[in-house]
């Protein structure tokens, strides 16, 4: 019998977690965090917390159901924060069981690890390519298949038993018209439908939109209509967008080098993830470049304010996050932000009342300085109701336990399936945080 | 020729304040403050910030347009902060003149002037009764009109010139069945519409809503319904609604005895409304007690933790303001809130992105902690866009200029004025902060 | 073992059948219709239509999956037509069978089957009193609780097996203070809940409306601000409501008594469900009339156009249903509708975009000749969230099975019982129509 | 002085009509039907009612503010029915005075006039090229200029007069990668804000859209990601879109081309607006046919049915109008529409209530018969409020008079004037129909 583990991200966007277990042995997918619930508690600093703290707040999985048993393998599906941010809290409580992920994702673990300040992580990590299926136990073996997201390599996980594949599908979309030429394994899941899915665990954050999402193509099409027309006659250009959105940096890249101006990459965590992409090859930094330390922001924000009709900054602090550098100029602080600017968020407003708030003061205090802003050149790397109901027809599953989503879009994903033939109760599974579904 | 300076509520529901001119004197109307402008910059101090930069931030108004007039009264419509809250800075520009409201009004308008801490305010301030006429120049007099709102003693400010009135309704409702007693004077309301309104300059914050604002007893229904059948069965029982909302707490008081609890009233601005409102007989505190002190507030909170089942709490912060007391609860502070209490918000939330950010932190910490919530047990003190047309086909006026409202708001009444006969640019006039418009 | 055969209600708001089955042996609650599955199709006439026809169309409950099971009786909780409205095509199925309800709802009941043209249905039907346990076989006895909902004598239906009751709740509200003197039998409830609730099957209509519904006094006292200040300075008053909304009608009654009015209920469905409860006792007609035929409703709507401040006129036609007697008027017959009249709609409008559209257009041809509007004089008839967490923890049942709603209304029903502790898919079930809950 | 009579379109999205006077003389720019209106009232045939009687229903615009003046010239913007539909009822109020348009839109016209069953309609009708000036009187000149909406060959009218140009949109949007070719010409609009813009007559039916309204090609995407991906596997393809919309056709039968499949459009406008679209060289109908007579249609969906693997079906009905190809398929005529089949909705729901009921009912009847449905494959084809700031900036006109659009779309307009530094009342003014703004 397999036994699939929900231990979190089933009552909320955020923090995942999943294990799927056969015959004793557990292969666990993702251990995210949730940043929502560590905005709600001012004083939380998540790098000096200790793991119980942040559980008891909600903030990253509580891993008790699973903590005992014999874990033979952690997988992570890409590397989002959501899915690998609690690995530093939650990788010691399974010493020595090897972490699998691309390697985009694991190098991102492994600043994950780096800046961890409470414990040590001694777990093996590799870096797996697209196709390979690795043997983590005589029962069973994991693969991770090519799938497109907002961020570079992301993967379904694939748990092989004995008793037939489990499908984790990560956080994913169906891009088929990718810039960077990233594109879903579609012959691999048509194959892995044939050989038989025992169990799908769909992410299920999108599947309220009732129709497909649109390829990042578009997103790109947005920016070009925008920039290389209106903005051909801008004087100050700032674009803000995911710091791990390296396929939207590119074509950001690729427009200021269309218009003639330089690229300028303002924020840590824009360099963080650009820097780890561009050692991989994943990104073309060619007319531009990012600074990263507080004195060179300083410096080439009051370089570009000087000459801005030949800059485009790209800054980080799209939903109005304390600390960023659009929040700060917004301050009034780093660059004389007025009038003469335009800002593009390349990125919509995460739904969170908090984020809500953030994105509003943000926005308050440049409409006060007179700033231009264009909203929405975006779109979700998330699959919508189609895209959803194209997979399982692609897979054809026997039994699905919805995962990433609150009640509300577990239940909306139920009922997709119910339309499909599934019924609720018993072969989908609406499940909760730290509770178990058994297979039969 | 009448000139209605619109100086400050006609981009925004709070910070109001209007001019009426006349051959060359002025009354002014108002002189609020805008709170949620000063959550924005979270360094402000309002008490310790000077005018000029408190206008800078949007947080009071910006009296320019009339500072070097001939004003010759000041008069205050009732007594909420976004309509007296800006006394103590903007009082000062006008020295001498006279300030007039209702004795709840003035009282409160006092209180504002003693806090300051930057100006002096030396203006004579006269607390006027309902019906009396005061000639405050040779060619203007004013009025106090009694209407119903969600604080004691509101009033619609008549100024009568030689060429007809001037209606400002101030914030009102059309209450039938208050249960304080306070009523609408429509007898003088249609009086007024008889001798002929020259301008009405209404309010206009609740002009969507498509039918009648129900009376405040509706809303002491919804709260007895819920406290004297299910609330019988209850440990702990904590309401929280507007300080200033007398006949609410009105209400809370008298159901606690009913009840056989006792009702505490915690919190300063608690224990400030209804001081002032005791001093003046407009509410019977028998079977209450309000306390106010850090100290008393901690030993009253000990001391009902130890025997919920016989009181009922009465607190502040039902938007999940920082430092109110259910905010300081929900932090774990001042009273172990727990699976035993109940929540009962007799408020709607303010729909501004800041407001619903801390009204959400508050709920979810309520809920982390297993606090049950029963929310919504409230009517609303704005008058709806039937009751509007209503007081239009009463006082029949020639002119409108709606007020205090965002531009959305101010356009929506315009249309109700259309679908009466009026038209937008010639009989009635959408306007913005700081312009002026002239009747002819 | 205790199987729930959610026959019917469980994918849609109507339409409403269960069947409670016990060692082989069923008792059915309820045989409703769904109009809006009829309107969809525009050539469809109910009485004259076949049973299977309806089915296939979705606009009666496929009853196929308890067809051949023991039927031992038929149990109506109230007398709404999604509740009783199959009856005439679905009785005759079960020949023999009883059918028990309270009179009113078996006094309508009766009438369906009277105008039935297709079958004839040969059941006996019984009165039932409210506390009565009947013994319908060996093994179960059924018992009408007395309850309050938006038509009189509505009822929740227990179910008493050897394994302990199950508990339908029919629809419903807590209503404490019914200006009709109705009120929820808490007290039996509670007993309920000591004795023990092996099922409870809740109506989940309302349950997305976070709060508590008020009392209908809460609409008596909306109807009298307008109708008793505004309207008494009214030439033509026109009042629409349910016909079925005994309470509603009473209070429109008083309040025309009350302002010298008569009041003057026009169309066949006021007079039919007005005659019955007249005959109960139900309603007190002094000071007004119904009248039904065709000819005598042209003649007094002629003579009330004459001297429309003598009257309040009670019509049909508050969804712009066609054919009805305010749908009518819009369209210029019957009533010279216009300028001097004032529409005032005690009901909300029914959230399906038919409706929406008949509504709509009613509502544009009312405004077209100048008709002054007034909506929403109304509250639910239905509980919301808080009120079924009340229900909850009064019955405290062993398992939950909900009903009467759409997929999502069922699964925040679930969401709700998860939050007072039970879990989805082990003891409480979201079902379909035609599927089977299995209690063990 | 110039006068802008807002004759029509200044209270709805339908019907519009605007005049343009100077001097005594008057350029009438489009005259327009409202559907919707006459969907009201299910009686009404427009070809066969007068024009006072449709006039009264609102369907047409009421021109009697203009009939006695001296016209000068009639000037269609492009040819949607609710900008040329009134001609054969209006124009013969003008006899003899020249129509001028673009080519397609001319032969709509006529068309227009052709069907007329009531009225001759004998003004003269020109063919004008863009960029052309025509001399209409001693005074007035007329131009035509080049912008890009979802029918071909669509312009901004320019009325020339001594005091400065009155420039009036259209309906458009700025498509700078419209698959056709076709480009706003931003050279013509940058000229016009140098030489002078007097007055700016602009749509406003998009202005709520807070960003910039998406290229065609983001359709044309939508539509190649589903069509030659999912679509390869699909059997019976049916796609629905705007009979007008002569680009989204084109992509369609690329696509089908790319899909080895043949188009086939079926219905009766489908046929009227590619055929004359084709006679001018606009599409190319290569792999690709029309089928118009009810014979034919009939014909040519037996013979898809039965090969539907081969056909890519393009068909009206997109809102589920009554009559329509889709609408009747739904209700089981002319094709067996069932599991086997897809519809995708190339158009979105058009905002009124009956409109959502009657796609609902088609939605419902399609969902009834397991039909795949794909929504939303559409991008506008409106300006949304950041184009309109773009147009506002290019143009810098002197005065602003919103058109096209309900009361809350004008006052949205004027809220983005406002915040350019325009000033209600002063030069941007919210009109509504029948009025006149006087320019001074």
């Amino acid at each position: 019998m397999i036994k699939i583990h929900t231990v979190s991200g089933y009552e909320e966007v955020g923090k995942n977690m999943t294990a799927v277990e056969y015959n004793g042995e557990v292969v666990i997918i993702d251990m995210g965090i949730r940043l929502d619930r560590v905005l709600i508690h001012e004083d939380v600093n998540i790098q000096q917390f200790p793991t119980k703290e942040l559980q008891k707040l909600g903030a990253i999985p509580d891993d008790s159901s699973i903590r005992n048993k014999k874990v033979v393998a952690i997988t992570f599906t890409h590397g989002h924060l959501d899915h690998i941010g609690a690995v530093a809290k939650l990788a010691p409580h399974y010493p020595d069981v090897p972490i699998y992920g691309t390697p985009y994702t694991i190098k991102l673990a492994k600043g994950e690890v780096k800046s961890e300040q409470y414990f040590e992580v001694k777990n093996p990590m590799y870096e797996t390519e697209y196709g390979e299926i690795v043997q983590v136990s005589e029962n069973l073996a994991i693969e991770f298949v090519r799938i497109t997201h907002s961020i570079p390599q992301s993967s379904m996980v694939v748990v092989h038993t004995p008793e037939g594949a489990v499908v984790h599908t990560g956080d994913f979309k169906f891009d088929n018209n990718n810039p960077l030429g990233e594109r879903p394994d579609y012959k691999r899941l048509r194959e892995l439908g044939k050989e038989g899915v025992k169990v799908l665990i769909p992410e299920s954050t999108r599947i309220e939109q009732p129709t497909k999402t649109p390829s990042e193509a578009v997103a790109q099409m947005l920016l070009e209509d925008f920039f290389l027309y209106e903005g051909m006659e801008a004087d100050g250009l700032i674009a803000t967008t995911f710091a791990s959105h390296i396929a939207r940096l590119q074509e950001l890249i690729w427009i200021a080098n269309k218009m003639g101006r330089q690229a300028v990459l303002v924020g840590r965590s824009l360099a963080k993830y650009t820097g780890i992409a561009k050692q991989l090859g994943l990104i073309k930094m060619k007319g531009a470049k990012a600074v990263r330390s507080p004195n060179a922001v300083r410096k080439v924000l009051k370089e570009v304010s000087g000459a801005r009709e030949n800059y485009l900054l790209i800054v980080t602090g799209h939903q109005g996050e304390p600390g960023a550098v659009l929040t700060r100029m917004a301050n009034g602080e780093l660059y004389d932000i007025g009038k003469r600017d335009t800002v593009v968020f390349s990125a919509g407003t995460i739904p969170n009342p908090l984020n809500r708030a953030q994105r509003y003061v943000l926005e308050t205090k440049l409409k006060m300085k007179g700033v231009r802003m264009i909203k929405d050149l975006h779109v979700s790397g998330h699959a919508s109701r189609e895209d959803h109901r194209y997979l399982l027809r692609m897979l054809n599953p026997e039994n699905i336990v919805p995962a990433h989503g609150d009640f509300r879009m577990l239940t909306h994903y139920a009922e997709l399936a119910e339309e499909e033939g599934y019924l609720i109760g018993r072969d989908v599974f609406v499940s909760r945080n730290g509770y178990l579904v058994e297979i039969r």
